[in-house]
């Protein structure tokens, strides 16, 4: 079924001009016809694949989550649970350029989410798989002894995943003071705290 | 100079009425005309006040860190250091109406700030006067020992600032899963571990 093929990566062409246009003029910046301008295709022909800017919209800010679960669950596994847990959390945080653009992208639209019933549906539907891939974490490191005893699951999957959007923020909004190292080693802090490792 | 305080009393109920129309519409629905319209006031009164659209929404983040400081310098302290940082930390998340209000307005602006250079100067300086709250905070834990020896006060503060920013994200966009007695366990539950306690 080569058509279905085409509509479907033509889909994410468009949503990745999308993503163009919300990192330089923001998710308000991103109308039907700057997105079609970007991806240098007719405002017509875009209509093909979205009917409306909400549409376009909703399956750009999907697209993002999705290419983040596509990479975790292609990621190679180590072997060593401590450090494979490390770089499916480095998956979700700013590491590299292409990291960058999904966590801006991402934020743009959770500020916007208040104000479109349909983004914000996403961004708790997304928040509701995060929280159960942290609690799975949490629930591992307990599993294999590199969890403190006295950890609390709920509240340890709550805080890891409340300090992991935080490490978003930072390094989309303060990329000058929070380096890709500085993410990364917050995080070995943390999973080496959670350990009770001195 | 009773002139310059109505000046500046008008001043902010006009950002609080872009406060109104934002945590409704977005910030890209925050125009000056939008924002005369909510305050009841003309648009060439408004323009007494804020000639540029730019000029209003920068005043109304930064007043939404204004009043969060006013609150933490106006707190009268228990005398209990580790009940005093919990209440101090506290104000910066959205444990009530008006906190919700102010964590609302300050995401839809972070999430713009990448679009507006004056809005991401502003969010980058917000950030490291909280950033130095912080490391004063984890520096007095520090000192009264009620963070374990083996703490590391950057990464620490690093790492409770993340924290809390994340927690204000989950607070707003997550208010059914993340009560504001869930954001409060998670800080009580991170400042026993900071301390070690079991």
């Amino acid at each position: 079924m080569p058509k279905i093929v085409d509509h479907d990566q033509r889909r994410e062409q468009l949503a990745e001009a999308a993503w163009r246009v919300i990192r330089r003029d923001g998710v308000e910046g991103a109308s039907v016809r700057s997105v079609a301008d970007e991806a240098g295709m007719s405002l017509g022909s875009l209509r093909h694949y979205f009917t409306t800017q909400s549409e376009l919209l909703e399956f750009s800010m999907r697209l993002v989550s999705e290419r983040v679960n596509k990479r975790i669950q292609n990621m190679t596994y180590s072997g060593n649970p401590r450090q494979d847990i490390e770089a499916i959390i480095g998956e979700l945080v700013p590491l590299d350029e292409e990291r960058l653009a999904e966590c801006e992208v991402w934020l743009a639209f959770v500020g916007s989410a208040l104000a479109h019933p349909k983004l914000r549906e996403l961004s708790e539907e997304v928040h509701d798989t995060l929280y159960a891939g942290f609690r799975r974490i949490v629930d591992s490191l307990i599993q294999i002894g590199m969890a403190r005893p006295e950890t609390d699951p709920h509240l340890e999957a709550m805080r890891l995943h409340a300090l992991v959007d935080g490490l978003v923020v930072h390094g989309v909004t303060r990329k000058q003071t929070m380096s890709p190292e500085d993410i990364r080693q917050v995080i070995v802090y943390h999973l080496d705290r959670m350990a009770g490792e001195g």
